[in-house]
């Protein structure tokens, strides 16, 4: 087992983010689950782009987001995912490597654009998503840099994109790989409707000690227990895996690491404006503690100072400088 | 004369801004002139955005933006300008119709893309514009919808767009039309550096008396004027207009109707973000109030209520209500 020479590679949907703000009306007149997120094909992405009001774009994708957390933190990062050779395909490419992130997967020339995820902010700074995921669902599993991820400390997987076919394919291939190079797995969970269609698998992957650190928010870790109560649903999950983390949203989050429970306040924030990437952004500064040997404690007060960051502004991509947000705790 | 359909019909570039936040080490490295607007060809509009931090796309252009605010503000509008048929080019039309703007120039099937600005924003909040025109430089005369100019209270041209030849020539075609059919004609000076290519051209127009409206910022009534001394510079202009409007950054802003001169103070804003847009913000305030026949002093008022929401946060169209914002001001 050699020394990783990237502290994290991920495999992540390469999405731009289109964000307009709406009134709660337009998420009911449209039938959208509120601070949800749905597929939607390119026509009813075409539909709802038609209705929103004016946007901006910027570059997310869960694990790209946490992957641009961790590369501001200092982290050395790889990130695996597929866009189109189009508009949005480039600016994808330049925002992830404008910041230090080896991102070397071949953008697609046939297919469908890159992909891009409609998100209505709504006044109470919650975010509906809906993504079309264009070339990202086609992300071949031959683009999938099997040396990266042996190269890297941590590799970290996406739920969502457990979804269509090739990336699931992948993501298997790479957690061989890793697991062959002794390397931590951190996966995330991403969503309640994910978890539906795909709990037999990932209770199978937590059943054979794939997932060494899983994040999860508490409507995801009650979808993959099966029940409401949110305590019973951590007591079923949490004896299974090395560490589980779950985001709290107000409510801050928990770390249960070998039976230990630990917690953390959520940080203060002036005014929220949009929690997309609140969880991204979280396991960002989890992971990244993790790495530099932190307390489970302090790994959680990191992750929750990244996560005030990002919610108080639009986007899901860092703004101010986290290095100096996070400060001390990291030293 | 006909009674106007629209309040105002602009031609302007069709730009998608590329916003980044970069240190002044970024402006000093690349030989940048911080707070002014080049323009770059694609290869260089290539290498600066291999160097710029990553970034956010937000629908820009000049006039664009100051029809963005008057349509928030309850006005009619209409925008000329061409973007090419990508990403990009759908970006830019999207924002501008979901707000109510009529904007029913082709996208271009040929030659280059959309243009974009890419835009450094400095901790000082000071942006840095280096501009790829792109399909917006090459608007056909042809596309100029003279009906709809006829059909417009106020024709208000962009001075960016006095730069290339063939927009140059749809100007002055839109102007005649304003002009037989009793329009007003409101100019905006858009850059020191423009002023430069273009001098005699702009004082023909004024000395003609085909601008009823004129906006500046200190740099460039000066420039006009050829004199480093402000209140020369005024003197100067002025005489030769109907209104001149003079916006001067944290000093407010001056307005010069009749040989009248009147005010206004700069809106108190919590924390100045970005200033891209300042100018074209104020502008649309300032018309707003303008067409609802408001006096000078509460269109400045108005504008400069505008210009201190756009300041506050990146990009130069508008995130929160203006209405709400400029009150009773405009009741």
């Amino acid at each position: 087992m050699s020394e990783p020479a990237l502290d994290i590679v991920a495999i992540g949907n390469a999405i731009v983010d289109v964000i307009s703000q709406e009134d709660d009306s337009f998420i009911a007149e449209h039938g959208l689950t509120k601070g949800g997120m749905q597929l939607v094909d390119a026509a009813l992405a075409e539909l709802l782009y038609a209705d929103m009001g004016p946007a901006r774009e910027i570059s997310g994708g869960s694990a790209a987001n946490t992957l641009a957390g961790m590369a501001m933190l200092g982290r050395q990062c790889g990130f695996i995912g597929q866009v189109h050779e189009d508009q949005l395909g480039t600016i994808f490419a330049h925002d992830i490597r404008t910041i230090g992130i080896r991102f070397e997967t071949p953008a697609a020339a046939d297919g469908p654009p890159t992909a891009r995820c409609l998100i209505m902010v709504t006044p109470d700074a919650q975010r509906t998503m809906n993504t079309f995921l264009g070339a990202s669902q086609f992300l071949p599993p031959q683009a999938v840099d099997l040396d990266m991820i042996r190269s890297a400390r941590i590799l970290y997987l996406e739920g969502y994109l457990w979804d269509p076919e090739q990336p699931r394919a992948a993501m298997r291939s790479a957690i061989r790989a890793a697991r062959e190079a002794g390397r931590e797995i951190a996966f995330t969970l991403s969503d309640a409707f994910v978890i539906e269609r795909h709990r037999e698998d990932f209770l199978r992957l937590i059943e054979e000690g794939q997932i060494d650190i899983l994040f999860a928010n508490e409507n995801e870790i009650r979808s993959l227990a099966q029940t409401e109560d949110f305590e019973k649903a951590v007591a079923k999950i949490a004896p299974g895996l090395p560490t589980l983390v779950v985001t709290r949203g107000e409510k801050g989050a928990i770390a249960i690491r070998s039976g230990e429970r630990h917690t953390a306040q959520a940080a203060p924030v002036d005014r929220i404006v949009d929690t997309t990437g609140a969880g991204d952004l979280f396991a960002a500064g989890f992971l990244t503690g993790h790495i530099q040997g932190k307390t489970a404690e302090q790994c959680l007060a990191i992750g929750a100072l990244c996560a005030g960051e990002i919610i108080s502004h639009f986007g899901a991509r860092p703004e101010t400088d986290l290095g100096k947000l996070v400060g001390p705790l990291l030293d």
